[in-house]
């Protein structure tokens, strides 16, 4: 006798949102459609070609040669771990900049790895200091890794990448970066900075669907890794077995690829390219400057000082007397819009407002303030509707003056 | 100056493919069109429903009552680390068979998490042998895990999942039992057994898009990681952490979840539950005959004996004369049809024509005898066409009268 379903579910139907938190952002309808086709082997010779275009797009996005670039078949997180497990050995002292929570998810990758994490730390909010890296650089000259986030999605603070992977170098520490919600968003120039290995996710500024993590390594990775004389503690992320199906030459399995997810992607990438990494900077950029017009007006403050601040992840303190709760409710009931919440240090203290990708449109910087007023106004917050839209739209018009 | 995209492509266009390889399987409409549907967050109250159903679908699938039962954000290998990196300590001795391909990742695994592993080796091809269990368990009557897979997909045997279970039960051991190719295809029933955890992939039998790996934990596995004192090796892979996210009570953020994926999951394991679990087993059963009748005519040979073959895998050896890779080649590029390679040892050796999940229908059946004896005849084998197209005919018509 079979134990009965529990329960006789509808087919999912899924709300229409406005995805304005910290990830996933809105996926075009190019993309969706993308990723609906009809899924083929991972070693058909059709799929081995798609999978050449998108090492290609890749290196373009992250605007480098490395051959080892790559989707990981999982989230950023296992993109990070994939650094950690193939770059760290027992023992090995890795610098670990932490100035919000991926900061802290990198010293907790360092230390299930058995390495000596050398902890930065910073002010979430703030940018790492470069200073006190290069203090800890002279404390320990020996440290084999430095590993810092670009782009805190946390707290909406950008990091100079290149200064850091400067110090790094002359130090002769390679770098592990953190560029989950910076790549596609703001300049990532994995060249130019010299940077060893950066891992990225799919849902932030390339707006491709949750669950893959570009990730690229520099010839001074792949040579490290392939002459390290253990095996890395990760079988699913070893870069060695990786590098026979993702690798210039051969195509042998490893494990089953996300072929749709990679359809996707492919798609998200394209869609950047033709736009073009300074435009799609620029745009990001732009919408920001409406935002932050709008919130201006409503008196609403930023985490971040505006040096070091994302544009496409607004930290904003929430006005005292208003419940987080209750307004990112109705901001996403009533108008169907995510906001996101605040993690760790910061729940309950801040909202963090995404433009990323292809989220970062007019219609939805104007749609947010809109809805943000209007719910506002219902609390007793002390603002006049239509106030925060006209400012954004006056930023609009300033910006196609300039 | 940035550096300029290397190419242009164009969009990706997917051919048709029937996917009669040991995976992917052939995705119907239905769960493709679920997996397109606009991406929302992971927290969204309506996304959060989803899970429930999810869980309780999965449930239904794995035949288990198991609260922690819910797909691990990666393939089939993802969910396979997941198992060893948190039931595995150092100097824990795990007995692992190894009959094929995927036992020998299951060795890996052990190895990688600082275990032992005590290795019962089986020929590939058959099922593994209790009587060299048993014999290990009294070498090592301290061993804390017994690990096995259940449907090897490199030779398409079937193993004794209850025995080899309920064998561990008598030692005191847990058990972890690989259903990548089983669940959905043959029965997998988590709690009759008394398995421990049973991790499994989305793209077999249950014909949903691959990089999922559905999983369930017995309340004991619970148990001991929340009683475990040092961490496990693998952020990415944490039950305790995951526990916050994928448990009864809180929804905690670990990492993105895999919005659009599951959304096709949960819509491939509703096609399940409307078709019931029983008849999907007979429905693989029915067409597995079919096939073997026109193999039979062909004069092509199985790997595994009839007990303990796989009805969703057929692993045959490729008749003398024949080149393996023209041969599929021929397959995949006239007919659209793709067919498995041998692997590891079996490489060169045999194909593996799968019929798993929404693969496995009377026109797949049909259509991949008629195009192999189109091959084969052009390669010069001695065989007559029609004859297996119309001995697979000819066991539809004895099933449905028997």
């Amino acid at each position: 006798m079979l134990l009965a379903p529990e329960i006789t579910p509808n087919a999912y139907t899924t709300p229409l949102r406005r995805l304005l938190g910290p990830g996933p952002s809105d996926i075009s309808t190019r993309v969706l459609q993308a990723l609906a086709k009809p899924t083929i082997g991972y070693l058909d010779p059709s799929f081995v070609g798609m999978m050449e275009e998108l090492k290609a797009l890749l290196r373009y996005a992250f605007q480098t040669k490395n051959a080892l670039t790559f989707p990981v078949s999982g989230p950023g997180s296992a993109g990070m771990e994939m650094c950690f497990v193939n770059m760290v050995d027992r023992g090995d002292k890795v610098i670990v900049c932490r100035n919000g929570v991926f900061g802290n998810r990198m010293v907790e990758n360092v230390e299930r790895c058995g390495g000596q994490a050398i902890i930065v730390d910073d002010v979430w909010g703030q940018a790492v200091d470069l200073n006190k890296v290069e203090e800890a650089f002279k404390q320990y000259p020996d440290a084999k890794v430095l590993a810092f986030v670009h782009a805190e999605t946390s707290t909406g603070a950008l990091s100079d990448a290149r200064a850091l992977c400067a110090l790094a170098q002359r130090y002769g520490a390679l770098t592990i970066v953190d560029a989950v919600t910076s790549l596609g968003g703001v300049p990532v120039l994995a060249d130019e900075w010299g940077a060893d290995a950066i891992y990225s996710g799919s849902q932030k500024c390339l707006s491709c669907t949750p669950g893959l993590s570009p990730i690229t390594f520099s010839d001074r990775v792949v040579a490290k890794v392939q002459a390290r004389p253990q095996k890395s503690q990760s079988w699913f992320l070893d870069l060695n077995l990786l590098l026979g199906y993702w690798g210039e030459t051969t195509r042998t399995y490893h494990h089953t690829a996300p072929t749709n997810s990679l359809y996707a992607l492919h798609e998200a990438l394209l869609a950047l390219q033709q736009e073009g990494l300074e435009q799609a900077w620029a745009r990001h950029k732009s919408n920001h400057e409406a935002l932050k017009a709008g919130l201006a007006v409503l008196d609403i403050r930023y985490v971040v000082e505006e040096t070091s601040r994302l544009p496409q992840l607004n930290s904003i303190y929430i006005p005292q007397g208003l419940d987080d709760k209750l307004v990112r409710t109705a901001m996403l009931q009533e108008h169907g819009i995510e906001i996101g919440a605040g993690l760790g240090a910061l729940a309950g203290k801040i909202w963090r407002i995404g433009l990323m990708g292809y989220s970062s449109r007019v219609e939805n910087v104007v749609a947010c303030l809109a809805a943000l007023e209007s719910v506002l106004i219902s609390q007793g917050y002390a603002c006049q509707a239509g106030q925060a839209v006209a400012a954004a739209y006056q930023s609009y018009a300033q910006q196609s003056l300039s």
